[in-house]
């Protein structure tokens, strides 16, 4: 994690935008709590640390956990920020801090607190003369596109992913001998690592055969057999998230015909969903192209999760690409397209890229292969 | 993650000791989002999978989103628990079968809702005729004492935990030859995983030098240099967690001194600590004990966090062991202690264990060595 001074720009250019939106709000400060869109604005990361950042009548608060000061004095870049450190109660902290403002009525990340915590400082601010509203997206509203220094370090964090895809399929069915599930995901994440990376970007889904059948497998301890190998995995680079899915094939196995068919629907849809993906259209409309493609195929029950999601800092993150969702695809969103056919206790086929949408295509993040591989 | 069917019992156990508290309270229905209470009562442990229960009338559901529903089918054990899959929002289905039943006030966890769906939620729910009241650790309220089955699987974690230390100590400076932080702290997680663990419990803290005066310092690329050398690590074993510090010293450095003192400290203060926890004492006892002996030391100031917390499903779950805390430590319940001396800037020397607390005395979970240790 290392930052350079140079980026402080940055930062405050999206302080600035917050602002700017803010002031068009009913609420003149605004709480937040999501570890992310606190590095998004500040610089300091501090994950489940319980920081908050204040923006109040032109002044900004950050407050952390005592155990996290250190940490925040070293990361925060615009130097206006006040770090503040709070030893057990930050909404203790925060009211002194909002006695001595004038702001009546002070907006919060809603879907970054509990319902128990909102209504205790509730009631603490209503004694106070002073008014509670939650609000959802805001700080999100920003990081759905992606400036130049994150578009970077996604690209980034996409190169040493598809390094370590390419390596490993480089050397064949050497790099899996003797590798359970468990063990594979690890030996992915020190490739990930030595390629430049600050670790996994979230809990691999490494599945052979049946695992395979479900999105969210949970690895396990069982050794890697002939059959089917779904790789759903990606890395952190500066603290942006890559996600990547290839679905493998290992030597020979009773279903290799009835999979190599459902592989090449998986690929035309994949296909379809990056030729459909451009600044203009909705979510729920390209999901749809995809969705329809597969029914037309005749396995529209056995692909039911959405296509894809953005990806940024969150490696679920605004736009969702997926069915009902009417907002629309811009320039320097990046998301994944990752249509997917599951079999029940039998096995899936997923192929996932990420890709920055442009004005009139979108460009995919990633170069390793997509044809079907047999590795024997 | 293997589940042992003579388990259901203990399943059964926990429910009917949760429908007892229910029964004892205002609402007669309660909803748990929380995934680790979850697992608790079914069996099924779907991390961040939104997944709910809801038990009323004697009656429980649990509300999987359709990806998981395989999961839960395989996984949850109780027979009389009906498993539902919902396809966008669980809260559309939970209400429509709330409409089934006779209950006027629903209890939902309070802590595990964020205040945006709460508020939603209960707006819904008021237009039914129905209220909605935040709880706050009812199921908690059951974890904090280990059962049988628990305690077995936490013994099995820390063993691992153990084994892996005790082998890293006797390899010596041979196992940390061209290890950076984080390929250090992968390298652990391959052994915990070798050694029958699931994985790692937490993001490790392996913090060489400055890098340990920082509690929840981020373990960096830079490679391990000789001085101090803080771990902070454990594994998951059944979805049960350990979580173990050892502070080490590599080779000559030139506050050798300083710090052979410090951890002498430490050393003793931790000590304290264990002869201290028993049954009877509270939470807030315990850790001045220690706060006033490294006071005492004069190092009052470098030792601000609390002494230590429960561990179990979560790495930081109840009863904490720290300032201000009035509960009262019981049998079967499991705790860290781990007293800590910083120094900005300069290096920090922590030693935690986890110990089942007894009615006359505590028993250490791990057999690490805790004398210091100079690899040469």
């Amino acid at each position: 994690m290392i930052f350079n001074p140079e980026k402080n720009s940055c930062h405050e250019n999206r302080m600035e935008r917050l602002s700017a939106i803010i002031k068009k709000k009913a609420f003149k400060s605004l709480i937040i709590l999501k570890d992310e869109n606190i590095f998004y604005l500040t610089g300091f990361y501090g994950k489940n640390s319980g920081s908050l950042l204040l923006i109040t009548s032109g002044k900004i608060y950050l407050l952390v956990n005592f155990i996290y000061f250190e940490q925040a004095k070293r990361h925060v870049l615009p130097e206006k920020i006040n770090i503040i450190e709070y030893s057990k109660n930050k909404y203790k902290k925060l009211i002194e801090i909002l006695e001595g403002h004038d702001c009546d009525l002070i907006g919060i990340e809603g879907k970054s607190i509990n319902s128990t915590d909102y209504l205790n400082l509730k009631n603490l601010l209503v004694k106070r003369g002073k008014k509670l509203k939650g609000t959802v997206g805001t700080v999100e509203g920003l990081r759905v596109i992606k400036d130049e220094i994150e578009i970077s370090n996604i690209r980034k964090a996409c190169k040493i992913t598809d390094n370590v895809f390419t390596e490993m399929i480089e050397s064949g069915l050497a790099f899996l001998d003797g590798e359970t599930e468990t063990t594979l995901a690890l030996k992915i994440e020190k490739n990930l690592i030595k390629g430049g990376a600050e670790g996994r970007s979230f809990d691999m889904v490494i599945a052979n055969n049946e695992g395979s059948s479900m999105p969210h497998y949970i690895s396990s301890h069982k050794n890697i057999k002939d059959g089917l190998l779904l790789m759903d995995f990606g890395c952190r680079y500066n603290n942006y998230l890559s996600d990547i899915t290839r679905t493998i094939f290992l030597k020979k196995f009773k279903s290799l015909d009835k999979f190599r068919k459902i592989y090449d629907i998986v690929l035309q849809a994949q296909k379809l969903s990056i030729e459909n993906c451009k600044e203009g259209i909705t979510g729920k409309d390209l999901d749809s192209t995809v969705r329809r493609f597969i029914k037309n195929n005749g396995l529209g029950e056995n692909y039911r999760h959405g296509l894809g999601h953005g990806v940024g800092l969150e490696i679920h993150e605004d736009p969702t690409v997926s069915v009902g969702q009417e907002n629309i695809l811009k320039e320097n969103m990046i998301v994944t397209l990752e249509p997917g056919i599951y079999i029940e206790n039998t096995g899936g086929i997923r192929i996932e890229d990420m890709v920055l949408v442009k004005k009139n295509c979108c460009e995919i993040l990633y170069s390793s292969i997509k044809d079907i591989i047999i590795l024997k």
